[in-house]
């Protein structure tokens, strides 16, 4: 074979997401940006805090420059990595250190270097749906079958007992994600002990580890009482994967970092993996201005007020025109049920009225829609009158 | 297994330069920075042109940091790499197209993501040795066999009659590195024409496509006469893989790009099988601070006067000892016969004299030493006595 047919197909076969950004390129040409409702793409909306600007501006003027851009460990600068460490440590009294932390590239390099230094071959990998589309494409990556365990539609928690059932011997890691993109759903405390107590138990039962990938990028994205429970501290297994792309309005500049639970008993071989991983595929370093950046500016967040506006006009407006939503406790996503059983032809009549929303069969759950509210209030407001037409429509 | 002992191994078992780079650390704490003669590290020791350093200043005092900051297309900012493609296209009078350029995080990513788009299980990898030894992990993680092909000893250019019986229908691409790590010499474009011809044969009589990967992070550091030609001029079949790390002393950084050749009859495919690789693999975008900023400095480079003069002093000073040591065309590294077989031997010796050279038998060539000389002047000058003193215990 001349190349690798299944990366061509991954590379033309892009994301559903990406199809309809696409699509929303040329629509808004066509009739101006303004006229189209575009909810698809997860894209933070608000600036990056003035704090980081100004760091990385200090940074520039004050450091030396071979020191300030040289690589760094590949795990990360030390220092870096202790002060970040001890942030999460004061956050959310955890044992955090900076020595079983892996700075990378974001939160999609998180998890292909966490799933590469766990997987081997024959191991099922456990998500629950609905799902982020490219956990898939990850865990296939790395040799892992992907094991699609259902939420309870009552209230899109996991639905253990499901779980329960398809956890098996060749399980080899459980991904979570809280607050979930699509659906902004919390797993409470009582969830992740729950799930903790499972897993625990299978580990005994099989005698070998099964670990907890805790992927957060919208840990601090929270819009309800809602507490995001640390996850190392229920489950000693545990890999946290975190990306400071949502909280810091920084996805374009990649970085972020896996945590390795100091109670994982095997903890440095786990850690010694991710360092094999990150090697193996190619991330050398995570981008240097960011990691010094960051390590001064690990608690500052975006100015978030716009999102939480956002859900709350949109949760009470369609809730009020008729339509069944989950009320995202955070992330910047509604999962909204479709008013058909088809998402797809439900995003196809959306569509006429200029309103982009993703259908969720690549979330591993038809019959949704999911909603990113990460937009101008103003596209809010605009939107609401095409979303009555297209429930009107519905309704003849 | 409770996670991949592969990745462990990789983790654990750092590479000889990094374990000397650990070594020289206790050793500069022990007695003083300045008394231990560290030459293992391809770190570029100059700083990065003042022009990026403003370009990133007037970036992030000027752009609106929602697009500055934010998601680019997953190859990159499309005007960004209009940008560097005319910047290619000008200086070496080539056909390089934005829309065949894919950016990544660095020289590594380049790789791993060229290597993961082509192989398929069964392919086979050449490289010439001395070979960088982290060509090794990156093939046998895209899940190919590395074929190692020697240089020839009396110039060190690839041993094109070797070549011709290693050259199999398995032979999925073969890698060269211009100017070289470890040994700084440029395949002039006599070689790549040698080269160019031989694969065409062989790709016409096995029906199938043979890949050049050109690693080029050092293209823009060349201290003789010496040209380094364009490849995709050469050679239809070409993938450049290019950093700004060491022409722009930005390592830390982690910007370079990909470059499908346009002339490539599959050109689409392959480009599309990069982005599936880069997708799988967990780059979602290249740092979009450094893509703006590059597109800005494609031309620029650091001052690398230090690197030429270090080159000099080096190279007559140790040819006047008795050294025997290959001529450096290019890149910061000159590649010095051992005066013992046993190049880890000689670096043991060579450590008596705090002098640290890399033993090259992971470089695939045993009996030689790598002398990386991005130092400072005052370095070399303080080191010869040592490197007089080293010669003259194996005179005895």
């Amino acid at each position: 074979m001349d190349l690798s047919q299944k990366m061509v197909d991954l590379g033309r076969k892009s994301s559903k997401i990406r199809e309809i950004f696409e699509y929303s390129k040329r629509r808004k040409a066509e009739i101006g940006a303004e006229n189209v409702f575009d909810f698809s793409i997860g894209n933070p909306s608000v600036p990056a805090p003035k704090a980081v600007e100004e760091t990385m501006r200090r940074l520039l003027a004050e450091q030396d420059p071979v020191l300030l851009h040289g690589y760094t460990a590949a795990a990360g600068d030390p220092e870096v990595r202790r002060k970040l460490a001890a942030a999460i440590n004061r956050d959310y009294d955890a044992d955090a250190r900076g020595e079983l932390m892996y700075l990378t590239c974001g939160a999609a390099a998180s998890l292909t270097i966490s799933l590469n230094a766990l997987v081997v071959p024959g191991d099922e990998v456990i998500v629950f749906a609905p799902f982020f589309p490219e956990y898939r494409v990850f865990a296939e990556q790395a040799g892992a079958r992907l094991v699609v365990v259902p939420s309870r539609p009552a209230d899109f928690q996991p639905d253990y007992e499901a779980l329960e059932r398809s956890v098996t011997p060749r399980t080899k890691a459980v991904i979570i994600n809280s607050p979930n993109n699509p659906t902004g759903v919390i797993i409470p405390a009582s969830g992740l002990s729950r799930l903790a107590a499972l897993l625990r138990a299978r580990e005994e039962e099989y005698g070998k580890r099964i670990y907890l990938i805790a992927d957060e990028p919208y840990r601090k994205l929270v819009w309800t009482g809602e507490e995001v429970p640390y996850p190392t501290r229920y489950y000693d297994d545990t890999l946290v994967c975190y990306s400071f792309s949502k909280a810091a309005s920084l996805p374009g500049e990649r970085i972020g970092y896996i945590l390795v639970s100091s109670a994982m008993k095997n903890a440095a071989d786990v850690y010694a993996a991710i360092c094999g991983a990150g090697r193996a595929l190619g991330f050398v370093c995570a981008p240097s201005l960011l990691q010094f950046t960051m390590a001064e500016c690990a608690d500052e967040t975006a100015d978030f007020s716009i999102y939480r506006k956002n859900r709350d006009i949109l949760l009470r407006e369609l809730t009020r025109i008729g339509y069944e939503v989950i009320p995202p406790d955070g992330a910047f996503y509604l999962f909204m049920k479709a008013l058909e059983p088809d998402a797809d032809a439900f995003y196809e009549r959306a569509r006429k009225y200029e309103l982009l929303l993703v259908p969720s069969d690549s979330f591993g759950c038809p019959g949704y829609v999911r909603i990113a509210y990460c937009v101008t209030t103003e596209q809010i407001r605009r939107a609401i009158p095409a979303f009555e037409k297209l429930y009107e429509e519905y309704q003849k």
